[in-house]
């Protein structure tokens, strides 16, 4: 090793590698020297990343709600009204919303319900949120509440003092089984996600949902989220396999 | 290549790279040949990152301000009051707050101001804060306030409009300058930093800022970054070079 170290130090012009190579070992010199020469020869082929192109959508605090407890805010029979439909099969925004207090007694005003009506109560909030309303919200797959904060709902016709209901909902991706099999991902897995520019971020553990439903691959996160990697509904990002 | 392409197809346990091959020109077949051998040979080595570790500080939305300004706003001849002192040289929370009212007319109340008293008025907000405001709020560094959002101060003895003022401050990292030689950085240089956990990411552009006044590394981000990333004041985290 000591002539290719004496050559390099002559010849060559990196001297970054150089200065490496001086300073180890005969196995770690042979290894770098390798591992440099490939990253040479290969380019930028050696760093490319497989993935695929999706767009984001931004979810704003709301909440899901069944029929009877739903009744409990806005009377009885009341039903949701259509406001805006969204991507999911059958999914809207609905006219109603209802304030929310936390344990520290802050409110937050006019959160949405999604419709239609489902079987159990959850409210999706930004980790912020949870801040400002003195709660901890696990993060969490929508429907899984077991165990999650506390909250109060109130609306025009009564209360709910709910004992877990609030989480902060996992980032996760809506892709059809078509996409899926195309792109090699299956429902659970957690793969990577990059968002461009100054503000941006690579999120680390993004589930897969394959859903016969779901159109164009969307990867779902808060406001938080959003906000943190200056990401907005429809911009376009890159999946990292 | 035939010959490799037929016993590769025939002898070896490893369909993926047989696959891979198979389908390839000869060029593509050698390159990853080479690749795939050397990430085997070299194992995780092969994408071992160098790095160091750093803790978070998260800041809150605050204020700096010159002395004539905080005049207007806390009446002529009163100074700053230590609440707290911070991590850079001679810098500290005071007790002293004000209201913030955006464009939208919506107001956030007991904004902190940081003393000592500066040479230009700078709020540094949030993104969600900005959402809240009715303001866009470019990135900066701090002190590049330039054309940045307009905002309204409001204290107990006056209020003051300003045409600018209001930024994100960009994501940067106070280290001294022997850690900086230590981990070989440089001053404007820009880094990733990875946050663990399962609401983990990588903050992509993670500006160093050498100083000698600063002790162990820090890297500051605000509160829509610390909540994304599930990150608080004292986290460990590591930066990736």
């Amino acid at each position: 090793m000591n002539q290719y170290r004496s050559n390099a130090r002559s010849d060559c012009q990196d001297c970054r590698l150089c200065e490496a190579v001086a300073q180890q070992s005969d196995e770690e010199r042979i290894r770098t020297v390798v591992r440099e020469t490939v990253l040479r020869v290969l380019g930028d082929q050696a760093t490319a990343q497989p993935g695929f192109e999706l767009i984001v959508g931004v979810s704003a605090r709301h909440l899901q709600i069944p029929v009877d407890d739903f009744g409990m805010l806005y009377g009885e029979g009341h039903t949701l009204t259509l406001e805006r439909e969204l991507s999911g099969p059958g999914e809207f925004a609905a006219r109603e919303t209802v304030t929310i207090v936390g344990p520290n007694l802050r409110a937050l005003q006019g959160v949405r319900i999604l419709g239609p009506c489902r079987s159990g109560t959850q409210i999706e909030l930004a980790p912020t949120d949870g801040v400002y309303l003195g709660l901890t919200l696990p993060m969490r797959a929508s429907g899984d509440i077991s165990g999650s904060a506390p909250l109060t709902l109130i609306g025009p016709k009564g209360a709910l003092y709910l004992n877990e209901g609030a989480i902060r909902a996992d980032r996760h991706i809506h892709i059809s089984p078509e996409d899926a099999s195309r792109y090699g991902v299956t429902d659970g897995q957690r793969i990577r996600v990059e968002a461009p520019g100054p503000a941006g971020v690579v999120f680390n553990q993004v589930r897969i949902r394959v859903n016969k439903g779901f159109r164009q691959p969307v990867m779902h996160i808060d406001t938080d989220d959003g906000n943190s990697a200056g990401l907005k509904c429809g911009d376009g990002i890159r999946a990292i396999l």
